[in-house]
């Protein structure tokens, strides 16, 4: 397969990609054409049916996979598909991992051991507050292992949102051993619960965009509210308790500037702060060097605001 | 009455006074004695009572209205009373007003004004979500009429909330005008509710003080989470709309660093913004004047970020 | 009549522009060619007369109205005029309003309206001062009408100080209702006055550009000149008066980092400054919606500092 | 001579000092008596004559020098002095020096060597400007003389003014060898002129506080509005050239933060604050070292933002 | 034992303190006496001896541990003891730990626990140059093992250079098992070195305050210094590998206004920067925790920089 | 000669241009061509030679200076040379000084000027370490007098580093003067060895880019090292003397974000600072002045953070 990253202008191409985009326009002549952008794991391009209406165009839309017939042309400085033929494919011609970007350890494994975290945490209030997501929504726990931890900058892929949970549960359960003074299940709850507002942030894939409420609300206030209503289904939850797994929640971006609107005051809601951050900054360190095929300096990084280099072998 | 800020040392008293608290504790030599407070509406002052089983010290507990006899000393440089006794008193011996700080402004005369505003509102989810809280909730509208909108700062007295979120609301119905663009009813309905997490952020007079959940989880987030159960309970309630709402509550301080988790992002949010800002600000200066008695000069103030000055007559 | 902003590459024109700049040049060969700027409401273009003096050249020059006959071509990927013949055209041929930004609202009418702030002051030496800059200096009182307040940003175009300036006169006449401590009487004045130095800051229309006074010196610190010169003109002028009025002109961009050299010190000042920025970012929303046709989102606002968005239908 | 700066508790003394301020009270018994503020060159005190029309109390006001007899005595924990006699004495009793802080080099020469750069400019405009202060205004030569530079920080003294413009004049000169791209008429004009707001923004000695005017409009502003003044009063001064003068003043702290409502933008802008900001931290410095007896560490310095130290001997 | 935290104004007291510091001072009547400041564990105290001679008065000096007679008084609103008599005490009479912080874990186990890590690391020039200092420099590894890893703020105490150490060792490896693009060697190898510089910025118990060097230099810079002299000692080791090592070190604080010359851009000084940072916060907190009696709200921590609260039982 | 920066499209050259980069690659078709990167003193550009083993093509390499034919086409809208011949050309057909940018100051002139500043201190510790570098270690020397101060922004040209070196000696030197306080021989050695640590942090022209030990290490503290190096060389050297000289060094750039561990704490580490910083924006302002053609204002320089503009004649 010929990913879309490898296309050369003047290209005749015969290719299968993912369609995220079809719409229909008139040209200033009056005469229609359709505006399509394709999609593979390695990025995305624009195309042009000029001629929507001939034999070759089988009738296709967005999230169809559809075999491409055409041309690779330059305008405005940007490559785009002139499509002379475009026929949709059937399940089984084509492989979906070539298509959207996908965590590199399996779902289901990581899944399982997300609800082993769950199952050890001794509080039951905690513990029932975990089900309540994990195990008693199955909406929320397809929703949640579909989903990417980020738009781009790290954890960008499907499953990347418990892959990055998973680990940072895993870095505050070193810590509970690290700094005994941690209320251990009061921590593993609130990392395990830290980012489930990403669901309704971000669209799903193969879109992984910012949603409306994503923008005008946030993950951070929205993951609050939904684990406030999930509270409120569990009979004698402690309020005390309540506010400080919601204060967690809210102050796990550390600092004010980075949208959270109170600051770490528990020693568990600093801990998440230094593991989300840590995960984050560790992941988007990998994800860069593996990006890279250079070797030493690789430019300026703004996520996280300096020049990197890949160390050498030692 | 001789005010608590009118008190000297070496001064005998016998004057009524509000009891904030009061304790018990024993001595390094195991005498038991007791700590009190006591407020009028100028502020308040610690107290001791060297002999709480001597026959002139009745059995009162805070919040009672207590006739205090006793001797103002002075203690690690701050004024105490030494009480010798103390006689519980009873309604109509004492006029409140004289030890709660409370608005200029009949509080009932302002909450229908509010309350007019609602009716105006034509948009039918608006008008109820607004209701809901002020109307079909008495325990609410209560509790709201008798809040402070801050601990100290600015309109920090009893109706103080009540009053800056209509002086707040008369500004944004003058920005309708001004501004067409404004969306009457949203904005008007964001005014009104702007700042209702402020019952639960601060504990009620004569405390006046930030409760648990106000610092850990601040009135802005909690605002939004009770207008969004609110709105839940309101057939049809359109989400988009219910998004904008909240949108504007969490974003009405306008910066991060000022506690909110979004900018503005819509022209209602940051009209909200800007109107709860000037009547803050404006307050809070117009309060200063009062409180000083020089002219000129009244050194730096931390909240207006400024040397401030009363102008002279015009 | 095709706009600007509405040619495309390749396209053969006969239109009527104004023009900004005509200057002339050689290129290496030797061969004189003339540089042209055109203006409409929409923009501005590049042109190139290749034969300055060929026949079908008029006579023009800056400010002139003149039809243009050419080709638009591609240069350095912008939009660029071959100009093969230019007439210059008499008044009537065209309507003003289709080259130069205007305000919406009639100027006379702002101005008498303006003219009865004034008529309303009560302290003499305020409303000397003010007549003597909108009654008793018509070549001021005509610069300030046809002024723009500010290059681009909000209220870009004709009348637009004369809009901003009295928008924000209208909201400090309310804030005195509001907040009585506020001396109307100054405050009306110094609103009135507050951006005068614009005249000076921004050469005129078409222009609309900052002068080198307006860069080497700015706006705040030219108004608050010019005000000063008036008052030595105005016998008995309190002192601490002109102190005042001048310090709100000092002050009235509210910090530092915004080239105010004094921060508000007076209540009124920090009125005048929440007016000023209330009008200021209120129309740049307004002038953002107007101009995006999408709906939802409009990206990221630099003077806003937010990612803003329309408002639904309520 | 006893200073202020060494007084203890419970001493008896007689002494000349100066008197800054003397105001009538009345104690709550309704008995007069007096406050009083003496000043030396050390520092400065209250006092209080409990007996005003006591026999051995001389008339006497402010600014005048009086010989104090009187106790010591701790109040609030700071001293004060209880007088029993107070002496006004005469000229000739006691030596001005001792009581108010003046510059170590004689101000006569350090004027004439200031009238010398004058003499030097070469452009009639600039000489012309600057003669106007300081050859053809005695008053404001007179009181330039006697300025200080400051409050507190540096060159709070007597010719401090004076000594610190000197020492700018000259850096400036010494720029004008080193870059020669520096225009040096220009540059020399704005050291000898940068500062004379001054004169407006601190009262005179023994006061020597900020003015009304220096906190509402500041020295930068008066200064380039004294500028402006005068050179309305010179035939022909060319427009640009007045531009650029009063830009260099304006800009003459380099920071919005510090009050500069324009950034340098020539560079005789930015060689004007450079030798500004270096004569004000080298002068604070070496003051900090003077007033320090101890070696090694003297502590944080807020002007200077770091902990200074005293250098070893080299 | 009566600890100086417990001591009361008034009180006689008898009890073994060590000597932090003696002077001899004159007093103004040409009296000698000496200044004595006092330690123990929980704090340190003023101390005259008003009488040096007399026969009560044993010799001593800085760090003797002494038995103090005396009484307790308030002088300038802080607590001093006067002595009457001082017995120089002999080992026995006394619990060292009593006088002195020190870690709550053994200090050789700890040591041998770093020493295990060194053993393990393969790269033979970093192995080499943590033996350098930790195992061929017998001078240096007894200093580091007493040493504090700072002035106060954390881990400040005897063997806290050590413990921070150790933790930020440990945490280190527990990354680069979850994030295996770490080079294991060179991450170790900087995390035992990191701090080492601390030995020459902080002075040895019980003063434990900066250092000249400290102050004018800084550890980090120290640190790097150090390394940089011992690698020169090692055949053959590496230049990049050298560089990179004294990297990580240089950055380890992260940010350059936290003292680092360089912001970290290899991904092990990333890591090594998140691994001290987090050991830093969570050690300072669990001190606040463990200090403080009180149970909810602690105040506002400057170094954590936010308001710290208890959290409730789990 | 025809400058690299006055090519145009479609030019036919034949032109010596000095080699910095030449390297091969191969074509998706599999053919050899070489990469080639050609500079003069005006700038550098990229070249292809499609047909590296035709006759006409000589065997050359990076520094060698090579006459060039070819013709001058546009790629990815970059000028690049598409070389038809190469020939290695012999000295004395060039002039160098077309190629490389160098100081407008003779460097051998310059260089016995900073010696003589050398001769001139007393110290004898200070002096042999100043000598350590610039009179007995030729190739440090060598490289000093070749080396630029910068990568581009201001003394970017061989020479650079000696010309900014001597001025800021020369600015010290008069700071000596005006400030007394300052001790001469330690400010003037810090002044010559403020920037020694350059040699290392930028490679040798034509290069003259980042080394990987200036991004990874930085010039400050390289410099530092090197001068603690030569400190352990001479005997008796102060070690107070030695924390004093390092410090200058490290807190030269005077604040954490630009780079300095340490703020000055020292008065001539506070000297050397403005030295230093005025020196460099000094000769950053006068270089942009010469750069520029235009009159006027010169737009935005982001080193000087302001927009700038030419002074007209005085």
């Amino acid at each position: 397969m010929k990913y879309i990253n490898e296309l050369h202008e003047n290209e005749n191409i015969k290719e299968i990609y993912l369609v995220r985009q079809r719409t229909s326009a008139v040209t200033k002549n009056g005469k229609s054409y359709d505006n399509v952008n394709l999609q593979d794991k390695t990025g995305n391009i624009d195309a042009k049916i000029w001629d929507p209406n001939s034999a070759g165009i089988d009738e296709f839309e967005a999230l169809d996979y559809v075999e491409i017939t055409g041309m690779v042309k330059e305008f405005n400085s940007a490559l785009q598909i002139s499509i002379t033929r475009a026929r949709k494919v059937k399940e089984g011609e084509y492989d979906p991992a070539d298509y959207l970007p996908v965590s590199r350890f399996d779902r289901d494994t990581m899944f399982s051991e997300l609800l082993s975290y769950i199952d050890d945490i001794k509080n039951p209030y905690l513990k029932k507050l975990c089900e309540a997501f994990f195990m008693d929504d199955p909406d929320f726990a397809d929703r949640f292992k579909k989903s990417s931890a980020a738009k781009s900058v790290h954890h960008g892929f499907i499953g990347g949102l418990l892959e990055h949970t998973l680990s940072v549960t895993r870095l505050c359960e070193y810590y509970t051993k690290a700094y005994p003074d941690l209320k251990k299940d009061l921590l593993i709850s609130v990392a395990i619960l830290h980012d489930i507002g990403k669901v309704r942030e971000l669209s799903e894939f193969p879109m992984n965009d910012y949603t409306d409420d994503g923008q005008l609300l946030g993950h951070i206030v929205m993951g609050s509210e939904m684990i406030y209503e999930k509270i409120k289904g569990i009979d004698g939850f402690p309020e005390r308790l309540a506010s400080e797994v919601r204060h967690c929640i809210l102050a796990h971006h550390g600092e004010y500037e980075f949208g959270s609107p109170k600051k770490p005051a528990l020693m568990e809601a600093m801990a998440l702060n230094f593991a989300d951050n840590t995960d984050a900054k560790m992941e988007t360190f990998a994800e860069q060097l593996k990006a890279s095929t250079s070797s030493g300096w690789l430019g300026f990084n703004r996520l996280l605001d300096s020049n990197i280099r890949k160390t050498g072998e030692v």
